[in-house]
Formats: structure tokens, sequence, C-alpha cells
């Protein structure tokens, strides 16, 4: 026998350790939402690109708009001024910081969801920065966002001679 | 013939584009919301008056009270301070801000619709300033206030020593 | 007779005046809240410790889960910057500012209320500062709560290794 008992009990610990933090990492992956009373609830991880995952869950759900709120740890958040000369937004990027809020809309564009998305990241000072959220990774911990649905399919369109991306109401007698 | 054809074809472009931004323009002023499942959406443009249009809205669906959050581009905001000294709010103004977020409620004082708001504004260089707003002017792009309606009407009353203007709930068995 | 007229119409306005606010600050603390159409609306008044308020709330209407915004005046707030290394949060608090915006959800962990509340406080320079919120006081004035409840128990769970106190979702078909 070439490895003494101390060795393999340990090698079993690694083991099982590693099998239940994958499983417990798939269990995240396959349910980062559930259904609400008035939307959905979602919860992601480390690493989980935020824009993606509320993209996704409106296509599988087939969400016809909304809005929502949010918080959580954010590994990196890029935020966007525009600058109505070039039109185009200057960026920039901050690392492990809290998101203090996020709030934004769910619509359409050109059949694919369309997401709007302000926020405030706060620092480890506790310095507030923000404005609209051009990507968003989630950091050490997580990122909750409670979305509320909306039965009526919304679409944004790109408006002239702003080059503004506007959500469309429907004009109706009200 | 005293307009060469390149001036007449330009002048009827000039008139379209005129009069379809026009058209567009009224519609958006016709329709600045629209119903959703649990209360209202309200898109409003350049130079909208925030605070009034909600109020518009208030006494359009006479909506007994309610919350909202929002996001959008702020051509110029007014934050006050309140001093509990003078019983005045100190005021500051900020142009061409992002609203990183809106939060506010709805209620109602001496007949008429009384708005409570908060906000969050971020400017070219994502840096951060708010507070309790005291007018707010949509800028390049829009402003989208997402409410969610309550069916109890509700009202807001000056409350002393502080002159705070108090959202008043009904005392009653819970 | 001992005592002038004056100074007893003086004593007797006092004592009307001494039991009139009595009345009415047992008033908001017997009614901190109401319920609306989709969850409840609480309104907090100077003193009031807003994390003990929202948990009693969850306590007696035993609201399996929720989430919620708010805004108001701050006598303290306490913000705490989680430090991975240490697992514990550095804290910082801020006096007399304005809550420019609460985000939070709801939750149960072993048995009780679990809260998760972000904020941005701002001062009287208009100035943002926020994070994730240790504590939070009611200052001059009162802070409103809107929150949304849903019907589904939720718990949270401290994960390791990150010692972070995540919102759990039950995996399931969605």
């Amino acid at each position: 026998m070439y490895l003494p008992m101390k060795k393999i009990i340990i090698t079993i610990i690694i083991c099982f350790t590693a099998n239940a933090l994958q499983s417990q990492q798939k269990e995240h992956t396959k349910c980062p939402y559930i259904k609400t009373t008035d939307g959905y609830l979602m919860v992601l991880r480390e690493g989980d690109n935020v824009i993606a995952s509320i993209e996704n869950l409106i296509k599988e759900k087939q969400i016809p708009s909304g809005n929502f709120t949010g918080i959580g740890f954010a590994g990196e958040v890029t935020f966007g001024f525009f600058d109505f000369n070039t039109k185009k937004f200057n960026p920039k990027t901050f690392y492990k910081v809290e998101m203090g809020n996020l709030t934004g809309s769910i619509a359409w564009a050109e059949g694919k969801p369309s997401l709007h998305i302000h926020g405030i990241a706060t620092d480890d000072q506790f310095n507030a920065y923000g404005g609209h959220i051009l990507s968003l990774k989630v950091g050490t911990g997580s990122m909750e966002i409670y979305i509320t649905t909306n039965s009526e399919k919304l679409q944004r369109k790109i408006e002239m001679p702003l080059n503004a991306n506007v959500l469309q109401l429907p004009c109706r007698e009200q």
C-alpha cells in the first residue's frame, strides 16, 4: 500500500467537495430565475453576464415588456455617457464595486430583446458613480434582479436626429 | 421657372421631414403613457416637465396612490436639501446629466396630486449627485417612468414642528 | 387665585398640544404600514429603525418573500463594504443624509426574516455615497418603503468559500 490512510481520506474529501461545489454551480446555472407573483426573480453568480442573462430570460419566457430593479456586487461594470456630437457612448469601467441600485426596462427591437439599464456603483470608500450601463458582470457574491412583467409587447426604436434608442408607446385612446 | 429642380426637391424633402417630425412630436405629446399590468408606463421627451407630466396622469386617471421608479436623461434637475432651521430647501441645479435612478410616491394633498421624488444624477465623468427632487426636465433622449398603482386614496400632510410633508397612513386594524 | 388667567390658558394649550402630538405619535407607532394592491406601503418616522421595522412587518404578516424600493431622510446610515480576506464588512456611518434610493429583498434564514438592502445616500452638498446597508435610522421627516410581495417562501444561505449570504432559488422545471 503506497498511500497512507490520511492521504486517502483527504483525497476523498477533496473529491466530494469538488463534486458538491460543481453540482451547486450547475444548479445555479440551471436555475438563474424563478417566476414570482408579478414577474421574475433572478439571482446571478460570480462571472455571470447580467445583460445576457436577462436577455436569455426574455427570450425563453417571451416576456413582452417590463421593468426591473436590482442590487448586488459587480466584478466589473462599464457605464457610457452619450456624446451627441459623435453619436457614441464614452465608456468607463469600474471594478469590484457594489451596485447600489440597478433600474431598467425590457422591450424588443428587430426581433431581439432590447434592454435599457441605468445603475449606481459604489466603491470600497462608499463613493458613488453611475449612469447608462453598457456591460455588467457579477463579482464575488451575487446579483439580485426583481422583474415586473407587462403583458403588452413593446418596441424600442432609434430616433433621429439624436440617434437615441427610445421606448415606443403605441398611440391610442387611453 | 425660377427654382432649379434640385431646390424644389430639397424643399419638398424638408417639408415632408418637418411634417413627419411634427406628427411624431404630436404623437408623443398625445401618448406620453400607456396602461400596464400593474400601473402605467410613461415615456417623456426632450423639454418635458417630469413632475407636471406625472401629475397630469394622476389627475386624468384619478390614480388614488402609488409609487414609481424611472431612468433617463435630464436637461436639468434641481435637488433641494431641507434646512430645518429656515424650513426651506437649499436648491442646486445640475445640467445634462443621466438620471441613474428616480424613486417616488404618488398621493394627494388638498385635492391636488402630491409627489415625493428622490433621484441620483450622474455626469459625463460618471460622478453621482442626488437627493430630493424639486424640478426635473427631460434632456436629449427620453425619460422612462414605471408606475405601480394602489387602489386606496392616500393624502400627504404638512407635519409640525418639522414642516415636513408626510405621507399619511390611515390607522386601522391590519 | 394664584395663577393669572393667561398662564392657565397657556398651560391648557400646552397640555392639549402635547396630548395631540403624543396620540399622533402613538398612531404612527401603531400603523407603520398598510396593505397595498401588490404588497405593503410602510411610512417610518424619526428615530425608527428601518431594518427592524421591515423585519417586524415580515414576521407579523408572514411575508414569504419580496422586494422593495424606498426613499426618505436618514438620521444615520451605516454602509459596509465586504472584505473577502477578513470575511467582514468594513463599515462607515453617514449622518443627516437623504436616502436617494433604497433597494432590497425579503427572504428568510433559520426561521427569521433576512433582508438584503443597498442604498444611495446624498448629503447637503448633494454628493452621493452608498453600498450595502448594515443599519439605517430615520431622521427628521420620514422614510417611505414600497414593498412588492411574492407568494413563495425563499431562504437566504451563507455560501462558502465567500461567506456571502445568497438568496436561494429552488431548482425546478421552469
